[in-house]
């Protein structure tokens, strides 16, 4: 992967799944639980008013330190100068997305099939994104695709995975024991009433699975 | 105005005023009537559906000597290296698009106020776009500025100007008289029988006004 970026955790910055609460408060908590990777995602705004706010979390996440993906819109990710690029079947194709992105900006994709994840990777993504790994209400649009893709998908392509889809502190270990090398959530932080907490959580149950699996399957 | 585009007649190219034909049916009338200028124009589409779409109708345009112009989309407009990008008071700032744009790709802003145009110049728009100048169906969410803004933005702006909104054959010679250097049709065109002859019967109607306008304003 392109960056500095270590995929662990990944917060999905969804105004939707916000409860109301603005994205810059959702934000500052994940920064305070200790998150190093976000992504702004906004499906209905307009570009023009998803701009100032995302120019704050921009500004907000680089100071923190933190990585900073744009979903679905590269114009939008250039614009704000994002640290990566999270793309979807719908959107732009990786090979296109790839080629237009600054050397930098790192590239992911959600796929739903080993046929799709096979494609980003040689297409050039620096993750794949898999999912949905457990039933979700924030992504119905996704299919559900189970822990079973995920071991699939391990065994198949060298890329970082990222394992999506109903991911709560409770389970997540399940998917970094099928081979995710991080989770990506939406509800399980920006739905929280406490989104620090939260992220401190998932982020402790993310490290002790990947060390658990480590000492189990020293190959891996 | 950068690249090679005159202002006469552009034709946008909309599928939801195309009656159910296929835009390149569409584009081949307008190249086949005499048009030099085109924009892709597509609001509900994912783009991924879009893009083979557009990847044909450049090719067509390109091989037909014409310009095409993607509306909206900055990184449509990269993927498939259009001549220009159509932007609206909803969608990425001028002065953001210019700054991302590759130079010889040129920049359109559609405004609907004064202040609009004089912010869309001075924010590096190649061509600036006025209206709705006459009432459309068409584009309902624009507000109905009338001559009067046209002529007002044509004392104080200096970029080429294109009356948009409700212009046909019939009062095309309005909006040049008005101050506008071309006029942008959407039904007109996508929604005539023949899109051929009413790309043919525009051209004529706007360089007769504008040998008229030459005539009676020789300043002008």
């Amino acid at each position: 992967m392109r960056g500095r970026f270590e995929l662990d955790l990944y917060v999905i910055l969804d105004r939707t799944a916000s409860h109301g609460r603005d994205l810059r408060e959702i934000l500052d908590g994940v920064i305070a639980g200790g998150g190093r990777l976000v992504q702004f995602r906004e499906k209905e705004w307009p570009l023009r008013r998803c701009l100032p706010l995302l120019e704050d979390l921009r500004r907000r996440a680089k100071q923190a330190g933190i990585g900073l993906v744009v979903n679905d819109r590269l114009d939008l990710a250039l614009a704000v100068e994002a640290d990566g690029l999270h793309l979807g079947q719908d959107d732009l194709p990786a090979s296109v997305a790839r080629r237009l992105l600054p050397p930098p900006m790192f590239l992911g994709v959600s796929t739903h099939s080993l046929e799709q994840a096979r494609q980003a990777e040689r297409e050039g993504a620096d993750y794949v994104a898999v999912g949905s790994i457990f039933p979700t209400a924030t992504k119905p649009e996704f299919q559900l695709v189970g822990l079973d893709l995920l071991r699939t998908v391990r065994q198949t392509i060298a890329a970082p995975l990222v394992a999506i889809g109903g991911i709560t502190a409770d389970n997540a270990e399940e998917a970094i024991r099928a081979g995710a090398d991080g989770v990506a959530v939406i509800s399980a932080v920006c739905g929280a009433p406490d989104p620090a907490m939260a992220t401190r959580l998932l982020l402790e149950r993310i490290r002790a699975a990947r060390i658990a699996r480590t000492k189990t399957a020293p190959g891996k």
